[in-house]
């Protein structure tokens, strides 16, 4: 294992002290328990926006606390959930009376804890919402997961939830958006290597030299098949074939086309796949309207990517190019 | 190799074309010769600088074509030098009548190559000023290079001069703002492992399990020292002693602290080398005035990262602050 780490069971918190030191105009983080907060929080007067699951996606989801999408984010250990106490804790550090949005993706652990964490602030007084996001299409149930798995789209939930909860949005209001996204979004994943979580020290599965996954899930939990490597055009038609299939998105309509690099990937790859992934929209007949091109939901070095195709109406357009100033994604202020 | 490419040989032309498509409103691409423009170039009134050297450092250089940054990027092939043709033709595409400044990374081939294009383009009518950065401390000549390497405090002499060109100043002025933060700023980086060029097919260099590279250029070529892997916090105290040094930054003084990844390394760790390069700033009675992390000046799927520390001035804390909208720096704007 080579990382630039120090002990392995500090990783999380270094990281999250880091993190916090390097945008401390943005956010402040707490670390008992641990989670992030928007600098400015409780906004008074807004709903506000938590999310959080385990650590090793960064940017994901500290990356994106801040005006225009989340009001705070727990990370827990590497690829484990937080556990209800952070959970509870960040929620009580940003309701501000208007309630508060948990946005939670699909993994056994995340929901379970989410769902106490919601239970016990409901009994201190604070109105809570969830929405769970599913937008992986590769598998039904996986390793940590009944139904689909969260994956990269929540990112897109996240963007247009804090939008309009910026906006002024009502609780339920806010959690229809958060919604609407997850409904009308899907992802499928490739991997070409594997990652090492810090405190295992091993691959989390096995690749040979020749071989890829696809279909992966973001903690490398199996997918649909591995296949042997071929040319990335081939990968892109293995993933968007699925994913424009289930969205049953048709011609005429408008999509944000999401390429998201697992970590290891270089920026250029990304590229090379999103010029495919775009030729295949184009040639159906949907106008990609909107796009991002970056590492937003990883798997610590993995190498790979993942697509995602999310369906916009008027409405979720505007959600997307609304301000956002976070530190991962930061527009129009 | 394992790679989400097609040919190896395309590489470079179609991730520029999914560069551009993505980023269509930002910039236009032309390919016969190849460079990236902004999509506004030429700008009235404005004087242009154009950026450019071999592929595999995105987001550098066309990532940072934009308001406020770069009128133009060069990518040559992968690792090598763009020739005169095409640097001459950005250059050509961008002025607007006020003058041109060619930012260069002091590598052999880049400065030949820049110095032919600006002699040409000056033969044309244009005037062109060139500044050659050359911010790594690690070693004085080496594989590619007469003197020190340009590697990721490039951006930060891209960002300022571009600042400076964007609120009016004059070719003169623009230019002395590049030599400033060039001469104010220091970077050194570590390698924990290799990079494959995709034409060559083959890691560019060979380390043991246990093994980094102190020192390592962006093109994978020899730093300082292999040493044996160890926790991240003597990684950075073996970056940050020769940096400061050099810099002879003192007591008292503002600093810019760049943490750049190269490529196939997880936020996580970015932001745990971030925490301890920051304490050593502090405990030096250094201010981190700004910061920034991430993968600016990449080198492929190399896993590693690079520390810079630019001094601050009341001028460069203001360039820094200025509105910048490009694909991979985006604020206030």
């Amino acid at each position: 294992m080579k990382k630039l780490i120090n002990d392995p069971h500090d990783v999380v918190a270094q990281s999250v002290e880091g993190f916090a030191a390097a945008h401390s105009d943005l956010v402040r983080a707490e670390f008992d328990p641990t989670f992030v907060v928007r600098a400015d929080a409780p906004v008074a007067g807004k709903v506000a926006i938590v999310s959080g699951g385990g650590s090793g996606h960064e940017p994901l989801h500290a990356g994106f606390v801040g005006f225009g999408m989340l009001d705070a984010a727990v990370p827990g250990p590497v690829f484990t959930s937080p556990t209800p106490d952070p959970i509870l804790a960040a929620t009580k550090a940003v309701d501000a009376g208007a309630g508060v949005l948990h946005i939670v993706k699909n993994y056994t652990g995340d929901v379970l804890n989410f769902e106490t964490a919601a239970d016990l602030a409901e009994a201190e007084g604070i109105d809570v919402t969830s929405v769970v996001t599913n937008d992986d299409v590769a598998v039904q149930d996986s390793l940590y997961t009944a139904g689909r798995r969260g994956v990269a789209g929540t990112v897109l939930v996240e963007k247009a939830a804090g939008a309009a909860a910026q906006r002024g949005d009502s609780l339920a209001e806010v959690a229809e958006i958060a919604r609407r996204v997850n409904e009308n979004v899907r992802t499928m994943g490739v991997a070409l290597t594997p990652c090492v979580v810090p405190h295992a020290g091993e691959p989390s599965f096995a690749l040979a030299d020749d071989e890829i996954e696809i279909g992966i899930g973001i903690h490398g939990e199996p997918g649909r098949e591995k296949v042997a490597l071929e040319e990335a055009d081939r990968i892109v038609d293995r993933l968007m074939q699925p994913v424009l299939s289930d969205l049953a998105i048709e011609t005429g309509e408008d999509a944000l086309l999401l390429v998201n690099g697992m970590g290891g990937t270089p920026l250029m790859e990304l590229y090379i796949v999103y010029r495919h992934a775009a030729k295949v929209l184009a040639d159906r007949g949907i106008t990609v309207a909107r796009s991002h091109v970056g590492n937003v939901t990883t798997s610590l070095e993995m190498q790979g990517a993942s697509i995602s195709v999310l369906r916009l109406d008027d409405e979720l357009r505007e959600l997307w190019d609304a301000p956002v100033h976070t530190p991962a994604l930061r527009w129009g202020r």
